[in-house]
């Protein structure tokens, strides 16, 4: 773990807590449902995503860990983070959207630790510089305890058009780098994301909440109070987890709250630049590994890839000899059932496949 | 078989000689020095090249046929050929190239049928017209029976640099269609190639040959006697191929004989335009395959390929699912334990993966 000079140690009552689900459909066939996107090691580190997450946290946090993934990832997560208290990981009998995930270990810290702050952060996301991260949750944690929403909003560092944009208003007294939220925004088409730059005053949003439980649970339950109740009666009595779960509606914590708070002005937004990025297709992942002289880029074994005037990605998963000639910005993607060819800046299309053979009833690929 | 509709029967006396060798390099990794290139079914068809040959040559030769391959391939090439006799193949010690091992054919040939015609045909070339293919033959078997070394030069269909070319000369009296031939070229520069094209009097020198057995050993006597000699003390006594073979020269037909005899004024061309291809690479391989809908042509089964807005060659023999999207001329060639990935004019420069593998000391793969 990066050591965070300068910084104290961790922070009192902050709780990480880190929804793992999701399939990464973009990055098939290296993720699948039944092994994904966050349980894989897509830098070269070593580190799956979910660790690499655990370890960015651990100075703020210590053990202070909640994984929320689907019963059938349980076990992997256990597998991964070994050195986790056994109740650090929450199994979701089923998927309900990050509302369902958030809310139900904001319900669980809630009675756990009254002065509890939640953090929240996917599992699946990748930060380059942790310690300019932990400075900026620091910030965030100190908003959170005077009962904002508060969201790290990533500086952008061009107009991109996948992610949605919150738009930064009045600083916030008292609290150096903080500022109200005035609202989110979906994402935009190109010319709009080019405005928002420009203006200097958006943000992307990285889904990354600092809340307090009760004040999370209590503005869902201006917008959403049967999804609140239900969510303290699982906490209060687990048991009813298997019965009230499915009744849950699947949404968005950011629909669910953040931006009906931010209209209501209880959102708070603290900028970040610390290298972010959601690894959202092969593109996204080409551009986080270095290199070779060439310009190509392993991800895996570069002793399995045999390269002549190739730039692009490779990623070797497949226990074969991977030779590639004379392509440029190519990517493949060879596992030991499925092979991916595309290019990086088609690299969004792969959803097209894995749709396709969704319909065909190829399920065993996915 | 097709049937010839208005030819005559089988031709009397006349061979079928096939040489198979060649590892195929620039069909890596489908193509291997222990599964090579003659072996495969590269047209969909069902049958393998070698076998497409014998097919062809059938209703000429019926079971006259001698295939020359090297002996780690002999019982590849029986399997494949169950219904010829027992001595219809015969296996090289070594590589020799194409003099020894035609030579060889002929040798035998001379003893075993005074009147022989001997037509050579590569195991691994494609024709799409056998018909018209078989008609042209018929034409050279005449010339060949009058001592003439004849070869089938190919109607170029564009100014191709891969190919050597023959140069036509004065109809050769009494042989409709038969021209003496002036002389073989090398692989000539592009202009040149655009010149010898433009000028109607070059084909291509596909390396088909029509000889009486006597003739062509008495050529190579007059250029390399002792080569002649040995063939011969082979054919007479079988027992002295494996002390002989070794000291052979290792050069082609083409060098040893074919060339000093046009020179001599011995050698007589029929042209031929039947489709011939001789899948030098995956761009020919790909040019003999019929498209979808989209332009992405499938060598295997199609439905292992899932393709979106994709042109160029899948070959899924690897038992794997391949997904290729947003690419235009991609060559993807999936095996079990090798994978290539370039575009149909990069095709050529396999070889330099394949060299590369065999300086690391990766024979497994070739």
């Amino acid at each position: 773990m990066t050591s965070d000079a300068g910084s104290p140690g961790d922070v009192d009552h902050l709780w990480a807590v880190i929804p793992a689900g999701g399939a990464g459909t973009r990055l098939w066939p290296l993720s699948r449902r039944t092994d994904p996107k966050f349980l894989h090691d897509l830098t070269g580190t070593g580190r799956s995503l979910l660790q690499a997450t655990v370890d960015r946290l651990a100075p703020l946090v210590e053990d202070r860990v909640v994984v929320v993934t689907g019963e059938p990832h349980r076990a992997a997560v256990r597998r991964q983070l070994p050195a986790l208290p056994d109740d650090a990981v929450v199994a979701e009998p089923s998927p309900r959207d990050s509302m369902a995930a958030i809310g139900l270990a904001a319900a669980l810290l809630e009675r756990r630790d009254p002065e509890a702050v939640l953090g929240s952060f996917a599992a699946d996301h990748v930060i380059t510089d942790p310690q300019d991260f932990r400075r900026v949750v620091r910030r965030a944690v100190g908003a959170a305890r005077e009962d904002w929403l508060v969201t790290i909003g990533i500086e952008p560092t061009g107009p991109a058009t996948g992610f949605g944009y919150v738009r930064e208003g009045a600083a916030l007294a008292g609290h150096e780098g903080v500022h109200v939220a005035r609202a989110f925004v979906e994402k935009p088409p190109a010319e709009v994301a080019a405005a928002y730059v420009a203006s200097g005053e958006y943000r992307w949003n990285a889904g990354m909440f600092l809340v307090r439980p009760s004040v999370l649970l209590d503005l869902l339950g201006r917008w959403h109070p049967h999804f609140a109740v239900d969510l303290r009666r699982i906490a209060a009595e687990p048991s009813l987890l298997p019965d009230l779960w499915p009744g849950l509606p699947r949404i968005a914590l950011d629909h669910a709250v953040a931006e009906p708070a931010a209209d209501a002005g209880r959102v708070a937004v603290v900028p970040g630049a610390f290298g972010w990025d959601d690894v959202g297709d092969f593109a996204s992942l080409a551009g986080m590994l270095p290199a070779d002289r060439d310009g190509l880029r392993v991800l895996g074994d570069a002793t399995a890839v045999r390269a002549v005037d190739a730039t692009g990605l490779v990623v070797p998963a497949g226990g074969r000899t991977v030779a590639v000639v004379g392509l440029d910005d190519v990517v493949v993607v060879d596992t030991g059932d499925a092979l991916l060819v595309t290019s990086t800046d088609r690299a969004q299309e792969v959803k097209a496949v894995v749709a396709a053979l969704q319909e065909e009833g190829r399920g065993e690929l996915l």
